[in-house]
């Protein structure tokens, strides 16, 4: 007899010298990284977005759907997609990351979805603010929690469940939620939702729920699988740990030169070269980035494009609001000849940079080590044809 | 001093019990497969289809950027793409595979893109039919290859170049080969070859050139990297082999159910279950699939949906021509607690099935070994929240 111990194992981490598994290999061809070249464009192209989907991606009626707000409410509703199409539109740019983004290159790894340093991605979103739809429920004063329920149904751990995740009601209060039908002006894809999912600015991407069904105000902290069990930073199996909440701050660098197909470490030609990239942070703006062409040894200013004013939503018709969208960042170097370590480090306003050394939790979860880039920078043509 | 050699390696086969690399999870994270869930759909939905880049994702200029025509013809030409839109306009929805698919499950594994079953998509191709551009430059008689180039440059086992192939002039004047500039109806996405790319029905991808630039026909068979070293059936590395060309049949199970997070692996209930999936086969129609659900033991016939009758090229307004799209199948099951492994075979009109013993080659190519799927068919309720 197949019981759920035979699907859904517990927890682990990886032996010190064990390679990535079949089981997290199938994990990474699904839920796709953002192509580090892709760090060019200021939204990223349809399809280039990162993905985490925990489960399936469900089959879903748009004409059908329906969004339903209970719990600790007054007033308790049902409203289908053209009643939310008919409420005030807003479009905001906003950069998304997964909690899990490094995953991957911990020592000791979790073994769990692998990202490297790729698992994010920007995108204008259009949809209606959160906020004014609770207060017409009426949210009791005893509100605790705010719980957001996918259509996507799967078991992880042992437990079966639809995707459901807890925020704190004044998280869930803030005018800059959105429930988003739309995604880079075009309704959204089915793996990014469809027809309908809230938009979270700032925090990471388990708490922007997909396939979005129902919302139930609790008087009390939620206690289910993905805010009690999965996103928390532990030391150990045993310590209950923190919640994961916001995107700490980031950089990527966009690889210059080209790669090679198997290894994608990079060739350049000497001389004059811009490196750029982007950077974010989930709490405060980008006030620094700081890039690295010797492995860390020395770090100089990069210089930061100029960020859009945080002038309010935007209005249909309006320029997105890109209060929460990532930063572009260049720095002019001169490649010389020979193997250079290239990483960008981003600080916010809050004061809060990024690592040299690797932080760890048992989930390896809200990890911003620096990215390193490897270079070769080679002189003379590299044989070509055969 | 940095050579190619410090990014540029052989090509090897993993060691018996080695781990996935952090390299082939690189390659992963990029080059995403098809979420198996969307073998529901007939097209496949934006962002969904199968990648596969050799280099960098190329930037391009749609407004900047032309084709030219060259080598051994009599009228050599350059035109751009509003020269090609103006040009008789055609629809076609093709299934496109990764001649690399199936590669991560073969024993010993081949190091390179790691696929595990769903390199594969379905898009509408719209563009212009290559064959009378090809006679308008006057192809010479002696024409042997057609040299296909993309923009997008990188180095490969030593070899710096522009990703080029080759086709034998008698398949690039087949009339259903398109210069594509649309997918599924709006312009090609930057990862899919924008703005212009080669779609050549029932060869694997590799022949599919993105961000194409030129055509050139040559009198000699081309001796290009991706031709004469990358995509061959080869034994041993001396061994010559043979050109990889066409897509072999197979089928893909739909998994039922849903899945444990982790693992992948599927849990369903009991009782009456439509299995159901994909079928396709570059050599010549599927006409035939059967269904295991015993891990190969026993076979039983799957019901085809029928195909779209090949009624010529779709021209604009009218049904894209669907001869080289996958085909749908479906077999009804009765699901009975216990661990039961599925799997589908497809058989074309070439008479050309699918193997249950793995083929293998060194490169991993045109692999189309049965895909197994494991159901733990599970009757009481799992433990649903905390």
């Amino acid at each position: 007899m197949s019981t759920v111990d035979d699907v859904s194992g517990p927890s682990r981490l990886a032996e010190p010298e064990e390679g990535i598994s079949v089981e997290e290999l199938a994990l990474a061809a699904r839920n796709h990284a953002l192509p580090l070249e892709a760090l060019r464009y200021d939204v990223t192209p349809t399809g280039l977005h990162y993905l985490l989907i925990h489960y399936d991606i469900p089959d879903l009626d748009p004409a059908q759907h329906t969004l339903t707000i209970d719990g600790r409410v007054d007033r308790p509703m049902t409203v289908d997609l053209a009643g939310l199409r008919a409420r005030p539109r807003v479009t905001r740019r906003v950069t998304l990351e997964c909690a899990g983004n490094g995953r991957a290159l911990l020592t000791p790894r979790p073994v769990s979805q692998p990202w490297l340093t790729e698992a994010v991605g920007t995108a204008e979103w259009t949809g209606t603010p959160l906020a004014p739809l609770l207060r017409e429920a009426g949210i009791d004063p005893d509100a605790v929690d705010v719980v957001f329920t996918g259509a996507d149904h799967g078991v992880e751990r042992g437990v079966e469940q639809d995707y459901q995740r807890g925020l704190p009601v004044s998280e869930a209060l803030r005018e800059e939620i959105l429930l988003a039908y739309e995604m880079n002006g075009a309704p959204l894809l089915p793996q990014h939702g469809a027809p309908l999912r809230v938009v979270v600015p700032g925090w990471y991407g388990m708490a922007h729920v997909k396939w979005l069904r129902r919302i139930t105000v609790l008087d009390r902290e939620f206690d289910g699988y993905q805010n009690a069990v999965a996103y928390r930073l532990r030391a150990h199996p045993e310590d209950p740990g923190v919640p994961v909440t916001r995107i700490e701050p980031r950089a990527l660098v966009r690889p210059p030169g080209f790669p090679d197909f198997m290894s994608r470490a990079r060739v350049l030609r000497p001389g004059p070269c811009t490196v750029e990239g982007r950077a974010w942070s989930g709490f405060a703006p980008v006030t620094r980035v700081e890039v690295t062409t010797d492995g860390g040894a020395t770090w100089s200013e990069a210089t930061l494009d100029p960020g859009t004013v945080p002038a309010g939503s935007g209005v249909d018709g309006q320029a997105a609001d890109e209060r929460w969208a990532w930063r572009r960042w260049r720095y002019e170097w001169t490649a010389t000849p020979g193997r250079h370590t290239l990483g960008a480090r981003a600080t916010d306003a809050s004061g809060r940079t990024q690592p040299v050394e690797q932080p760890w939790n048992r989930g390896g979860f809200a990890n911003n080590l620096v990215q390193w880039v490897v270079v070769a920078v080679v002189p003379e043509d590299l044989p070509a044809g055969r």
